[in-house]
């Protein structure tokens, strides 16, 4: 646990730990998968686009913007150029839905996130489209209940590092909160800081880590975000 | 002119004042309008991706990824439906190129950087798609002559407020120096900032400013970056 220790910066991530995102890609993928089930089979679509998200990470980086042009690029290759540029808009607009989709918050999100800012500061540290994040950020309400906002390409231990060091925190009195083993827990612990994650139903494969690896650091797994008010000490009444 | 106030930060523009970018989409939009020369007039194509750029500009933000997205949707309507998904593939391509090209140095860019940061504090300030301006920062192999890179989705005043607040600058104590109008140098100069004008030849429409706006306000106007060490009283033989 961590309570007893100093902590005098509790991070958050943003999708699918303060609200819903992953769920919205699946929705689009199934949509698409009935849209095209002349063509298609589901099972080797959803490869290919694994397989062209994975390609296209390195030059699009993550967010709905490269998700669409990797779904475009997906089915003309597997319908063998039989998808029409009609099915190719539907796709534009599933991905423009992606975007513009009203905040869905997680259970507890603004009760709990209102009482831990009122003991320690808070900030957001999230991974994915600048223009996107900071959209949603801006659309959460209770961006004022944060004391920073980073909104970074890529969660390595470096970029941990980094912004621990422009904020002044050491890492042993930084803790993060997120449901990616891969992006929010692993990267922090490894850099010697604290870590709590909440599993969420749904995460990308590509952010799935080998248990193995993770046996080697100590880590706290809360099922949801109210449970952090007992970790961090917090009357948990409310 | 700059010269005898206490400048204590001077920062970049990248894209068309570091290096080249704009040129690159012009590209881009030649080689469709040839692509599809039997089914579009150049004039109407370009006046509809502008319409289609700026409509997606408040869902995709700026950057390469929305341009082509942008392409796509705007092919499609403008020949209604005859373009082919083999001729979307090469606009997705030709997006991908856009993220990928080699950096290329405006002229004496290097040199001018190297100079500078001998004798002043130096800063990016860029606006785009986080992951592609990371990117081309790292690609361009300046960025260790630089404290900080700041990559933001819009540059407005406030933007420009908030970042000087971050690294405790006074506005007359910074000067920004770019070639867009009214993205380095308004914004800027109504926040109370220095700026330097360095024009670049190809600037997107939507970066245009009146200029009666303009002449409410003092700015200086160089011909190419290397004219920046008399202006800063450096020694320009170089």
């Amino acid at each position: 646990m961590i309570t007893g220790k100093q902590i005098r910066m509790i991070a958050f991530d943003a999708d699918d730990t303060l609200w819903v995102n992953e769920p919205f890609y699946r929705e689009v993928e199934f949509a698409i998968e009935d849209m095209l089930s002349n063509y298609v089979d589901s099972e080797q679509f959803l490869d290919l686009l694994y397989e062209r998200e994975l390609a296209n990470l390195k030059v699009f980086g993550y967010g709905a913007k490269g998700f669409t042009l990797s779904l475009i690029e997906t089915v003309i290759e597997l319908t063998d150029h039989r998808v029409t540029t009609g099915h190719i808009q539907k796709i534009i607009e599933m991905g423009k839905s992606l975007l513009t989709k009203p905040i869905e918050f997680l259970p507890d999100v603004e009760s709990t996130i209102k009482k831990l800012s009122a003991d320690f500061p808070l900030m957001i540290i999230t991974k994915g489209d600048l223009f996107d994040q900071e959209s949603k950020v801006a659309r959460s309400g209770i961006a004022p209940l944060f004391q920073h906002v980073e909104i970074v390409s890529e969660k390595t231990p470096e970029v941990y590092q980094r912004i621990l060091e422009q904020y002044d925190i050491a890492p042993d009195e930084f803790c993060m909160i997120g449901n990616s083993l891969k992006s929010d827990i692993l990267p922090v612990l490894e850099i010697g800081g604290n870590a709590v994650h909440i599993p969420f139903h749904t995460t990308w494969v590509h952010e799935h880590v080998d248990p193995e690896i993770l046996a080697n650091y100590h880590f706290t797994t809360v099922t949801g975000i109210r449970k952090l008010t007992e970790i961090f000490n917090l009357n948990s009444d409310f």
